[in-house]
């Protein structure tokens, strides 16, 4: 029987998305859930409620209590943290590379990196040469070399069927539009999303 | 030794708090921490943030969100729910009623009871009227009965230091104040905010 399907959005800036990011693959292999990996933008989304950043930025009191909590949680996970400079950056460029390589065995590493490369690392996520670097990197690990050389013994390379991506205007409205009752919000609702994924999969 | 202690900031028109405050006596208990109920008023602190209601019901997309996390929320948590009508309702009179009662002994099953009128049955806590009905209701149980007859029968009754107790500006510029840099915010953080008083504690 087919796993249930997660869809899991996120845009490579969000502080919020580092942690998710981070956690889902684990969680998801115990739920038993199939998660996809979907970058999408929230600088349009922000630009529709009249923002010309991040909420953090525009709300002081907001971004001071969220890099406490993160740093906090990213402790409590024992993730590395570093406090991204600039922030937001912009994540266009590493969101159409993810497009790409989610076709492909090396999508969601690559997502981890780039996540841990900003919120870890302290690095740029925000031009082509930055996001090469990473790309580089990544393709230098052995096990990255072994997939490329032989893409089949990807268990995630395999089978798949080739599914609609996007990754700026219809995405955005996907991700935005009230129709969608069943999205969970943060990495605070991640195992219940799992959850229902499993039970909604199981009332067919 | 004394127990750690957590102060526990709420305002009773808060849809999450509705959860941690149905949460926390038992999470308290197993975590071996005191904790101090707090009522506070969100509206002062919307008023300076140039907001004339809930940030619930000026961001229709976020409003429609929270009301369904917090239906799917309660399900998880087995914890009754009905849509409040009006949003928010002034919770300024529940609020000074609590703050004399958590110098007694019946002040948390009070902050409990208002919740659970609000959230669970639909009912108003906005007037003088509505707060009576939930005080004598509360007040004809066997067990309030029992501690009203005999207030040292209850453990939380017993050899408290008196505490200042503010409903209104002060505690307002306490929750808000930037320099409470261990605020841990929503119920989201129920548990890592007991964790983080019992390291404290330990830490000295």
């Amino acid at each position: 029987m087919a796993l249930p399907v997660l869809d899991f959005w996120f845009d490579f800036a969000s502080t919020y998305s580092y942690l998710a990011a981070m956690r889902i693959g684990p969680l998801a292999q115990k739920a038993e859930v199939r998660v996809r990996f979907r970058p999408f933008l929230l600088g349009p989304i922000f630009k529709a409620q009249g923002w010309s950043t991040s909420p953090f930025n525009l709300y002081p009191a907001k971004g001071r209590h969220m890099w406490r909590d993160l740093e906090r949680s990213c402790a409590e996970l024992e993730l590395a943290f570093r406090r991204p400079d600039p922030f937001p950056q912009n994540s266009l460029v590493a969101a159409r590379v993810a497009l790409v390589g989610l076709d492909q065995p090396w999508g969601e590493a690559f997502c981890r990196a780039i996540f841990r490369a900003q919120f870890a690392d302290g690095r740029r996520i925000d031009d082509t040469a930055a996001i090469g670097d990473i790309r580089r990197d990544l393709s230098s690990t052995p096990r990255a070399r072994s997939r490329r050389l032989n893409p089949m013994q990807s268990k995630r390379g395999c089978g798949r069927k080739p599914r609609r991506r996007s990754g700026s205007a219809s995405s955005v409205r996907r991700a935005s539009r009230p129709s969608t009752a069943n999205c969970f919000w943060g990495n605070d609702r991640l195992e219940s999303a799992l959850r229902w994924a499993r039970a909604a999969a199981a009332r067919g």
